[in-house]
């Protein structure tokens, strides 16, 4: 068991994916009063561009927000770095060469949490929004376990698209989760044998109860272990790799 | 309508009524995507001592680390500074005293709202931990408007402070909500006309929904209008007062 360290957080990207993390660790952390818990910094600026616009090449590059934010939050005194979108990936590269401090991976880390639960599966259904899917996020990193991706693909990817927007909206309704859930079990139908939520607004309409027998990894959840362990000083703040 | 402002919040005061306040604040934000959204930059320091024995008298004072995070916060570019926990509200001069940027009080947002949800109360119930009440924030605050305050008194008190403490430990089942209740009600059997959530902790496990006809006010409620108003620069950041 090492030092506990200082977790700093990229959110708002979006907002209710942040605040589902920012959830769920608090719920993770082993704490029976305030002292218990772990030392959490975070910072959201709505200014970021659009990461799927950006990775399209039709919108400005949200590099100067991230890295803003990454460098902000080391100054406040952040020891390890989380950023709470699978797509702000993208651009990890950046903010790995503008500040010191580690940034954790959520593909690495979801990635390594999808292997832990099916070790056997050759092939998973990743739910990633366009621009994780441009810039080969998840197909990169599953590529080194010799696993293969199967993403959504032209009109399914473009509902796909369409229901991430309606959740940034403010809109899980019953119609959103039954169209991400349809989606999900299509990913099933083209050989998936494990369905990864490879987008963070994901997990706030679908979970494993909608998916039967058919494993479930969320992102979200992976990067709160993550950050659990890490803010705990039960690992060192390296990537999961 | 003014200029956007960045919210700071001072957190972990515990951390799921952080939480709590943030998931409402989000949800309570005008916005259609993520970048209607407002700049939040929270932190959440686990160090902060326990602020009912601080103001006790029988442990060390969380000043420094309430001063440390208001300080990290404005220099990380916050421009109005928010404090989820009512009790902490006894340190705010020592906050105003160090940092620039202002600190919206809890106490007095919550005061106005009291008044503009039941003008005519004259008595109010107020649902305060031990040392909000020690330090005598509520009873100041509704005196200047020439209403009277009950809170939790002797054994009621003690009963009270566990409930508290089951929640910060996580416990939030129906036994401490049946027994929040009934803390509640008994403020209205000594003559309260309204119930005031005077602790951050007492909206996770009450609601008004549970307090029939009394108005039921909550002061995590009251600080997310006053963050969105001022964020959006829908209202300059002062004081409600």
């Amino acid at each position: 068991m090492g030092e506990r360290r200082v977790i700093g957080v990229l959110g708002g990207l979006g907002p209710a994916a942040t605040v589902d993390f920012y959830a769920k660790l608090v719920a993770a952390t082993p704490a029976r009063r305030d002292q218990d818990h772990i030392h959490v910094i975070i910072d959201a600026d709505p200014s970021t561009p659009n990461r799927n616009e950006a990775v399209a090449g039709v919108g400005p590059s949200p590099e100067p927000q991230l890295v803003g934010m990454a460098t902000r939050l080391a100054a406040a005194g952040a020891e390890a770095l989380f950023m709470v979108c699978n797509t702000a990936h993208a651009y990890a590269p950046a903010i790995r060469a503008a500040v010191a401090v580690p940034l954790v991976s959520i593909v690495e880390e979801t990635a390594a949490a999808t292997l832990a639960a099916t070790p056997n599966a050759r092939r998973v259904g990743v739910l990633a929004a366009a621009g994780a899917q441009d810039a080969r996020l998840y197909q990169t990193e599953f590529a080194r376990y010799d696993v293969s991706v199967v993403e959504p693909q032209g009109e399914l990817r473009e509902r796909f698209m369409a229901l991430l927007y309606r959740i940034k909206a403010g809109d899980p309704t019953q119609d959103v989760r039954s169209g991400m859930r349809a989606i999900a079990l299509e990913l099933v139908r083209l050989g998936a044998e494990a369905v990864v939520a490879g987008c963070t607004e994901v997990p706030l309409v679908l979970a494993q109860a909608d998916m039967g027998p058919v494993p479930f990894i969320s992102s979200t959840d992976a990067l709160v272990s993550a950050a659990v362990a890490i803010g705990t000083g039960a690992r060192p703040p390296l990537n999961a790799r």
